[in-house]
This record gives structure tokens, sequence and C-alpha cells, in this order.
């Protein structure tokens, strides 16, 4: 594989003036520059593409930004991105943000310097109004990723997370179950108070008693489903189901359970949302709401290479819905 | 947030001469280029600082390829990566290799035209030769993570993978066991023949039998060890352990060894390799051996920060061994 240095060599000229003959930038003298391309075209050296692109103020990337990598459910966003991308023979180029809307703000403008055609935006910092002001700062058109905006300006993807949390509760309370409790995703997050309310109005619904101490607050791992469910048990919360916002906290707190003596789903039935891989293989295997990760992700990322190739586009917003995954971890309510 | 569109606004030019200040190319008028910079203070507005580092050539970013992002492991190595990044004020750009030699110089490239300041590079598939001439292409320094090379002109950190495989079967051998399976990692890739290896070399060193058939090869995940299991269990191999090169295959097999009737560890004792957080909470718990990767994965992020500043470093090779986690899924050999 021929490289820059080798053009240089050959062509008997500096670097720099290899890459104003590729760049078009600058004064070359015209006898310099046909021994270059001479050079290059003997060694069937390939410029940088990007290199070219420079000029004209484009990557051939499309830009991903997430809050983290470090999930089951970043990891499906990050997959299905690449493969799209992959397809389409873009890159793709993908950083995090730090948790704040400064930081949102700051890993954007880091993709908006890399000359992305379009970025995909997940955020859960900045508001409906700081996007569309972004979005009226930057040439580049943005598209957020889980979230149901109403705007003008953005094009939106986001999951129904109330339908996603109703099917969960719901399951439940059709199994006769009417002590449920809940472990709750983070509380400063939208999608965290939305199941929460989802919860909350469901057992309305049943005509079920909520009761504040049945709730324990966790952080969407392993980890904090097991200490929330400790917490529950600790506190003496007599209950038949558990209503736990994603399957990493649902699989922690079923092992609290087991480490407690009590055997899921026959004194306890557990359900959870996300239907990660690991709910088909966990014993008991967990029951779930199935997301169409895939199906957003790969919509987000058509339409981000549709209108990265200024192709325009009226701002679009898609809604998806999730489906039960009932399996061993909930069954109907039985007195013991 | 001021943006270049204001700064046009307020000093009545274009954004292409606006540009040109900022970054100090090409010609612009004394009396307009005061404007501008009025403007700009006025505004508070700060230039993008990629748009000046372009003239200089650097990004004040770290590059990171990947073979992929889906799974725990590279989830950790992002994880602390973006940490890492993170403290030092760097950005993180992050691509990800098709699987292949040629995607993987593919996405070098775009992380080297992104003008990174180091780039780190997990490679499956190009031989040290093969880096050793990429780097040789290349300014930016490369750093190569989870390969143990002795190149003068390449850093590299890996894992000790032998001696990872070695504490596995090693602990299935002091417990007693004689009978075990084994199901590998691809055999394609380097990693997946060391631990097959070992296996093979620690059972000749307990004096114990190797069967061909008593090995099954797995694609690292939950769904290929529950397959490769079901595929043991079928072709009547009675063995009293089982080692997974990875724990999602040794969870997906003692689900199908649970399917099939058989309890672990009663019947069977299983250890994977990884100690991912899955592996402390699963039923039963998994032994398994924990890899130092967030060690590794910021030693490498520190040094690609290092020699990113331009500051020199001699090449350096660390190799990172790993522990036994031992937990419910193993236990002393019995006859049944």
């Amino acid at each position: 594989m021929a490289n820059i240095k080798d053009v240089c060599k050959l062509a008997g000229v500096s670097k720099a003036t290899v890459s104003r003959v590729i760049n078009q930038t600058g004064q070359v003298k015209e006898s310099t520059r046909n021994s270059v391309l001479a050079a290059m075209e003997e060694l069937g050296y390939q410029p940088n593409t990007l290199a070219q692109a420079l000029a004209t103020n484009t990557s051939n990337a499309i830009g991903l930004l997430l809050p983290n990598f470090r999930s089951n459910y970043f990891g499906s966003v990050l997959h299905c991105a690449e493969l799209g991308a992959q397809q389409a023979q873009k890159k793709l180029l993908v950083v995090n943000s730090k948790n704040s809307a400064d930081g949102e703000r700051e890993a954007l403008d880091t993709l908006v310097n890399q000359r992305c055609d379009a970025i995909i935006v997940y955020s859960r910092h900045l508001t409906q109004q700081a996007l569309v002001t972004l979005q009226e700062c930057y040439e580049v058109p943005l598209i957020i990723l889980n979230r149901l905006l109403d705007s003008e300006q953005l094009h939106s993807f986001g999951l129904d997370q109330q339908q996603l949390a109703d099917t969960a509760v719901e399951h439940l309370c059709q199994l006769g179950h009417q002590r449920i409790a809940c472990i709750t995703s983070p509380m400063e997050s939208e999608t965290g108070q939305i199941r929460f309310q989802s919860y909350q109005k469901t057992l309305e619904k049943y005509g079920l008693p909520y009761q504040p101490h049945w709730v324990a607050e966790g952080e969407n791992t392993l980890e904090t489903g097991y200490e929330a469910a400790k917490q529950l048990i600790a506190a003496g919360v007599e209950f038949s189901a558990l209503f736990a916002c994603n399957d990493d906290m649902a699989i922690g707190a079923i092992r609290a359970l087991h480490d407690h003596g009590l055997n899921v789903p026959k004194d306890v039935s557990v359900i959870g949302i996300d239907n990660e891989p690991a709910a088909a293989y966990a014993i008991p295997s967990l029951s779930s709401v199935s997301l169409p990760i895939e199906q957003l992700t790969d919509d987000a990322v058509r339409l981000a290479i549709h209108v990265g190739n200024k192709c325009s586009s009226e701002p679009v917003h898609y809604r998806y819905v999730g489906s039960l995954v009932a399996r061993e971890s909930t069954q109907p309510y039985r007195e013991s």
C-alpha cells in the first residue's frame, strides 16, 4: 500500500507540497504538480478521502452521540448504527457525552467539527428548545434518538416509554397480583419519570393500592437492582410481584430475593423492560418487554444518510412500541 | 451561546470571512479583521478548537479503534477510555472496524484523517509486521491494545491469554475433576487458539485425558454457549466439569444444562473467563477469571495522551494477568 511518504520520495518534494497538490490549496508550480500526479499514478496512491473532503466541508461520516457506551442497550444502538453506516459506505464516528447538558453540547460540537454529514443525538439533558437552538446554529442535520419531539426543525425517533411500562405492569395485574413493588430507573431522567408514572397509573386503573414505601430507586445496573430489592425486603414490604424498570435491575433483584430464601416465581413474580439477551438465559428466565431498538436505530441511520446526502426531508417523528415476552419469572398469583 | 452566524451578523461579513479570521488563512482586510474580532469579543464567541487545530494538524483527540461495540468487554474498554480521555481534557473518537485486515486498515485511516493525536488500536487481523508498516506510514503514534508485541516501533498492552485460561482450567483440575469439556472462542482468533491450547496443556499437566469430541466451538455469545453445550450433551459426552472460554458462553451453557435436567454445580461444575458483572448475579453465581481491563485500558490511554502531546517514549510492552474468582458454579468432584 503506497503512502504519502512514497509519493514524496518518488516526486522528490516535501509532504506539504504533495498535500497542496491533493487538496488543490496554495500555489504549486505546474511542473511540480505534474511530477506529483505522475508519482501518485505510478504508485497507485489513493489520497485520503477526507483530506479532499475537508475542502468541500464533508467527511462522508455519520456522527453518533451517546450518553455512554456501557450497557446492552447502547451496545445494540452502536451495533445497528455501525451496520447501517457500513451498508451505505459511510463512516460512523462515535462520541460520548458527559452526563450534563453542557457535556452534550460539547460532544455535539466535537462531531460538528469533524464535519459529519448528519448527526444522530441521544440526548438526556438538552430540552427540545435547546436542541432546536443548536440545530439553528449548525448546518449539519440533527436527528434526535429516543425522544419524541413535535419540532418542525428536528427529526426524532423515540420509544413510547409509557406503553412499555404499562405493558410490564399490566402483565402482573392480569396475573392477579395485588401487591406490586417497583424498582425505578433514576428519577431525574425523563424515562425514569414516565415509567414510574405508568406504574402508578396502571395500579390505579386496576384498583390496586399504591404505597410509596413499595418503591426503591435504582441506577439501571445489576448491582443497584440487587441493593434496591434488599432494601424493600429489609423494610418488611410484602409483595407478590416486582416491576423493575429494566432487565439488569430485575436480574439483580432476583438474585437478592434468592439470597433471602425467596423463590422467583413461586414467592415473587418479577418482570423487567428491555428483553436483553441475558433475559432468555437467566435461571429463571426473565419476563420482559421487548424493544424495537434495531428498527428504531435502522430507521434513524437511514434518515441520517438520506439527509446527510443533502436530500431534504420534512422533519419526521416516529414512535415505537414494545411487546410482552412472558417467561418463567412471572406466574399467576397464588396465596401462600 | 453565540455562534458563528451571530458573529457574521454583527460584523456584517460572510461566514467564509469569519472563518478566515479565526483560522488565520487567506487574505482579510485589516479593518474587516478588526470588526470580526470585536464582534467575537462582544458576543463572547469561542471559535471551535478544531477549526483552529486543523491549521496545526492536531485535534486534541485520542482515537480508539475497536472490532465491534457489542460486548461487555468492549463496553468496559470504551468506558475506561472515555473516562481517561475526559480527565485529560481530550476528546475520544471511536470507530469500529469490519472483521478483516482491510477493514482494520480502513478504520485506522478514518482516525488518521480525523487528525487524532494518538490512536489506540484493538486489532484482530493485522499482523505485527502489518502494524509496523502502518506505523511507518503514519506520523500519529499507534498503541496496540490486547496484543503482546515485541516491536521497537509500536507500544503494546495485552492480556496474558495463556495465564487466563490456565487459571480457569487448573481450578477445575484442582477440584478433582477428570472429565473436563471445553467450549472454545472462535478458533480463527489468536485468543481462541491460545485459550484452547492452554486447556489441552493443562489437562496434560494433570495427566488427564483429552478427547476432541469433548470440545465444541462457540462465538463468545450466550446463544452459542447454549448451543455448544446442547451439542456436547446430545453427543453423549459425560463430563463433570466444563471450561467455557468466556462468561457469556458459560452462562448460556449453564442454562442448556438446566434445560436438560442437569444441576450446576451438583452434576457439572462450570467456569468462564471475564468476570463480567452478570457472573456475580447469575443463579448459580459463576466462577470466572477476572481481567484487569480497567487497568490495561487506563495505562494505554495514559500513554496515548503522553505520546499524543509529542512527548516521546521508548516503545513499551505491558503484559497483564488475571485472577481466579471462585463462586457457586464450581465445586469439588463427587462421584454421582
